[in-house]
């Protein structure tokens, strides 16, 4: 299946060392960032990822301070992170700087956090990154692009170990997993994965209207905290995220959970 | 925003007194269903609508023996609302006679059960059967088009009313109500619309991955009964709906519930 907007305008576009960058205007969903022709956020619709992948994590685990964002170049999840007033630094490991660049120019309501002073921008490899990094951070966060290329190893064991190692003792790492509808192979080995590195593992869902098939999932490893269970507020004026969303996001339809069987 | 599908075969393409009718085969969705150019159903992802279509009402209403199902005409609510052991009798009124036909002889998976014995199907306007019938039914199911020509009227309160008054003392009405996203002011009326009428309404929401965005709401209205709480066991091998689904899809994203304020 495929998805289409009207563009009215191309403000970039670039390869980069790594991929197609492809910055447009589109009448319906705002501005819009594919990487590789595949749509990775639009002004209109990000609330409901980059709030989806910031609070579930952070809003469950005990104490968050430091947390890592791999990927996530274009600053929503960032934004989303550092409305939690607990946390003092956000790192942000991008392969792709372009990106970062792009999202700054282009895209400032979804950048706007990417010059907070609590932010730690690292134009890098993520996965050299983390081999480096021995128990430093309390939330990782994987915001990662399709499982293709440079990207495929963020969805497999040695990186999920990798991260592990990164965590403090009650770390937790979430991950996008992409649609239980389009990409069920991915959806199960992603899981999979996790479940072997970290003794706690859940899936949740939401809707992000602009990703194939509008369905998404995302897996949560943690070390000792129960992710589905929200102990702090949430940050004030979030559009999709609540604590009711944040429990009611871990029931899963059958076609989903069996796929984790 | 549009969606687009790989079609394969084109099965039927013709012009009824009401509407477009085109019946194709894709790769990805299985055999799909348009009026007027809109998808209404696919083979792939109809049970996601179909149940939750069905379900909710059905495993809250008390005891529904009497079904009503507006429109429908492909026969994938009928199947499920007929998975319920109670369900003395449903009767279905499609304004199209081409559209139950097209379904019986190109989707037998959907319409399998528009043959049943306990299946009554009537190709009239539903608005003229609705003034006429009181009291009869339990349980009633507005599986409308989009809201534009015959069917606007089927989201306005004069019809709710009607159905009201079709309705037994405890009887309880579900409508499909279209995308938070890409149908807002439809959302919001035909909530408002039906809470004019109904002294209980709720609006809950699920994934429908070839509706426009994927996200989808229902407005349920009831007599007496809550809505939002199951009571009678699920119909074994449901893909989407459980019971503990139920209870999560009342919980609305703010972005949407700020729609009923």
């Amino acid at each position: 299946m495929n998805l289409s907007l009207r563009i009215t305008d191309v403000l970039l576009n670039v390869k980069s060392p790594y991929q197609d960058i492809l910055l447009v205007e589109t009448g319906e969903y705002g501005r819009t960032l594919l990487l590789d022709g595949a749509i990775q956020i639009t002004e209109r619709d990000e609330f409901c990822y980059s709030e989806m992948m910031a609070h579930v994590a952070l809003c469950s685990h005990p104490e968050p301070k430091r947390v890592l964002i791999v990927g996530g170049g274009d600053g929503g999840v960032l934004r989303e992170v550092l409305r939690h007033k607990s946390v003092e630094k956000a790192t942000l490991i991008d392969i792709d700087e372009e990106v970062i660049n792009a999202s700054k120019k282009f895209l400032p309501t979804i950048s706007v956090a990417l010059d907070d002073p609590r932010a730690d921008v690292k134009p890098m490899d993520a996965m050299v990154y983390i081999k480096a990094a021995k128990e430093e951070f309390d939330v990782a966060i994987v915001d990662s692009t399709d499982p293709v290329e440079f990207a495929a190893g963020l969805f497999q064991s040695p990186f999920y170990r990798d991260i592990h190692n990164a965590l403090k003792k009650d770390g937790m790492v979430v991950a996008q997993t992409e649609s239980p509808f389009t990409d069920k192979n991915v959806v199960r080995e992603a899981f999979r994965e996790m479940s072997s590195v970290f003794p706690i593992v859940r899936m949740y869902w939401g809707a992000v209207p602009t990703y194939p098939s509008g369905m998404w999932t995302y897996t949560i490893g943690s070390k000792t905290a129960d992710p589905t269970a929200p102990v702090h507020p949430v940050p004030e004026g979030t559009k999709y995220y609540t604590p009711a969303i944040h429990r009611a996001c871990f029931i899963l339809p059958p076609f989903v959970s069996d796929l984790l069987k």
